[in-house]
């Protein structure tokens, strides 16, 4: 081993790593129901579907070469009209960026718009993966708290008063991971006229936007304004395996990230962007195939809410099961969550505590459960369990 | 846009894109005979035999959910034995991580070594891809050129000896990209105990490794000290589409390394992580695979270089096509061959001019050409054009 080189050493003590993963861990036992993960149903994922669009790509070679930094240029057509829809303007092809997941494009969104000690604005509770990246590229992160209508979008505007100047703000703003809820229309307004007026960039991070279960998500942020970046992805409505997430995005943050790109990994791959291009094109097909995954989803997520209000009643306070992967509680008797765990486990049910997701403390009190891959009557049997490990101790 | 944001303009005036990608956006003309790529020939890829393995990891639905960040174990677990067998010593599965290409393998390593201003050694001319990563990373880059035997190691250690400290050395071991030469073993032990004396990092980046003409190459420069972190890559004998590239390093390095990747880009995909395994789990098949690649390159590096020095006479001195994808040619006649180029492109040839790879200028009188996509016929004609445009104006 080299004598020297203490950076890596400094930097290993310097990097945390997710606090989701770790617990992860220690959750695989067959006995324990898990809320804890945040992993879409594989079973509900279209193999047969994949496995043709598979078929096709790979009777041309073309598939197997090395292919353009911002992604195989059909799938960004498909993309392209598919965003046009979304937004009801006309997103050119040179907008759409596609990302070996979206958490790539928070990553090279990250190198191509902070500088150290730049402000980043997040939301409280945090997309974890979100967090660890802003850090680890040195920004300074001042959190925004959510309520049930989404961000605080009147604290944002407090901090802009007292002069606080973001490069910018993350928002998952449709079913929020961890937080469960959706920014309302109102505040994607406000938070689109605060942008423009205060020269900052919104990322609008929405990977399940298209998870809703009774009524559809509303109108992007990015309908209201340029200065919103805006993220998707297929891995919750196709296969997080093709690795397909894509930013839409002004001409010149395109080209800044295709530069990073570049030295990141070269390219995405041809193949999976072929199968992603062929089931993101076929409409028909593709509302059919979501439709039957939120059915699913939405089943799952009233059980779960419907146990937890039966079971715990004024106990706790859960979000409602609207859309997207995870249901936020907030236990009222004090319950602290982290202690909780351990006996959680015993009695065979893990969930994530609330403060694995806190920016700045708190959420001692709250759980993050993930109801995708269970379905309605081991969900209800989770809570049983929860509430046997003595949630009001 | 945003009044304000002056990282981004910034950033985009301090990023430059690589010189190869830029001209290559010239050369896709079909009457030009192209040897400014650097792309292996998609033909040869096995492209019946992944539809076959993707077939097969399709029957299951584990292949389309998110895998492990250090990659999909049983991949781990066949690159564990195959760099084994290479090493010639017992690689455990947790010094073998999987990255996105190679390329991701520079770019996290880079952030896991690098403070800004830490000193990197390169070779000049250099790998293009990895000097960009690492003068991203704010690196102070000093180069060591190469000559026939590979890197100038005297030369490296008189940088040591003069009190130079790098955090790592970067070496394209095997048939260089862009130089074409190999390093000598002498030149590898001599590497490894000035890393061993110093206590510095080597990278031994080693994507060509497979692709011997004649005779296979040495032994890898990770033979001879653990403080080599080895990189290679499926890229260049299966197919770049599978975005598999794995690296070979100590067990925190690794954890150093998965940290950063999750904050990358999470994880790779099962998908074409599963195909290569498969692929690269059956030597029998793999080895005559490997040989047909290998026969057909050996046959256009050496129809190139016999025609490049047929031609060329005493006006150029070529390297050997011993393997890889590149053969480096000096002009010994003061040809520029910058000056050169739009000449050579009117003529219906395209190179990529030695000043591309230059890591502190010169190269004015070389060319790289890649062999790996045209003929022994058209690698002919393609020198034939070469001489028209005039090489020696």
């Amino acid at each position: 081993m080299p004598p020297t080189n203490p950076p890596l050493a400094a930097k290993l003590a310097g990097l945390q790593s997710s606090a989701i993963r770790d617990l992860l861990k220690l959750t695989t036992r067959a006995d324990v129901i898990s809320l804890a993960g945040g992993l879409p149903d594989a079973a509900l994922m279209p193999r047969e579907r994949i496995a043709a669009a598979a078929e096709t790509a790979l009777s041309n070679s073309s598939c197997l070469q090395y292919t353009e930094s911002p992604g195989w240029a059909p799938l960004r057509a498909v993309l392209a009209e598919r965003e046009s829809a979304r937004l009801g303007r006309v997103v050119p092809v040179e907008e759409v960026f596609v990302t070996h997941g979206s958490q790539q494009a928070l990553s090279l969104l990250a190198e191509v718009l902070l500088d150290p000690g730049a402000l980043v604005i997040v939301e409280d509770p945090a997309y974890v993966g979100a967090l660890q990246v802003f850090r680890a590229a040195g920004a300074r992160i001042v959190a925004v708290p959510l309520d049930a209508d989404g961000m605080r979008v009147d604290v944002l505007a407090e901090l802009l008063a007292r002069g606080e100047r973001p490069a910018f703000v993350h928002t998952v703003s449709n079913f929020h991971n961890p937080g469960g809820v959706t920014m309302s229309p109102q505040r994607r307004r406000e938070l689109a006229e605060l942008a423009d007026a205060h020269g900052f960039w919104v990322i609008e991070d929405d990977p399940y936007g298209e998870l809703w279960f009774d009524s559809p998500a509303p109108e992007p942020v990015a309908t209201y304004s340029r200065n919103v970046i805006r993220l998707s992805s297929a891995s919750k409505i196709l296969s997080p395996s093709l690795r397909v997430g894509w930013m839409v995005a002004p001409d010149r943050v395109c080209r800044g990230v295709e530069l990073l790109k570049q030295g990141a990994d070269l390219c995405g791959s041809a193949l999976t962007q072929q199968i992603a291009a062929e089931l993101l094109a076929d409409e028909t097909w593709l509302t059919a195939h979501v439709d039957s995954v939120r059915t699913a989803y939405g089943a799952r997520a009233k059980a779960l809410v419907h146990a937890a209000r039966d079971r715990f009643g004024a106990r706790i306070v859960c979000t409602e099961a609207a859309g997207g992967m995870f249901v936020w509680a907030d236990f009222t008797d004090g319950t602290d969550t982290q202690a909780l765990l351990p006996r959680a486990l015993a009695e065979g049910v893990a969930y994530v505590p609330g403060s694995a997701f806190a920016v700045e403390g708190g959420y001692r009190n709250s759980i993050r459960m993930c109801f995708t891959t269970s379905d309605a009557a081991t969900l209800t049997e989770a809570i049983e369990r929860l509430a046997r490990a003595g949630v009001n101790k």
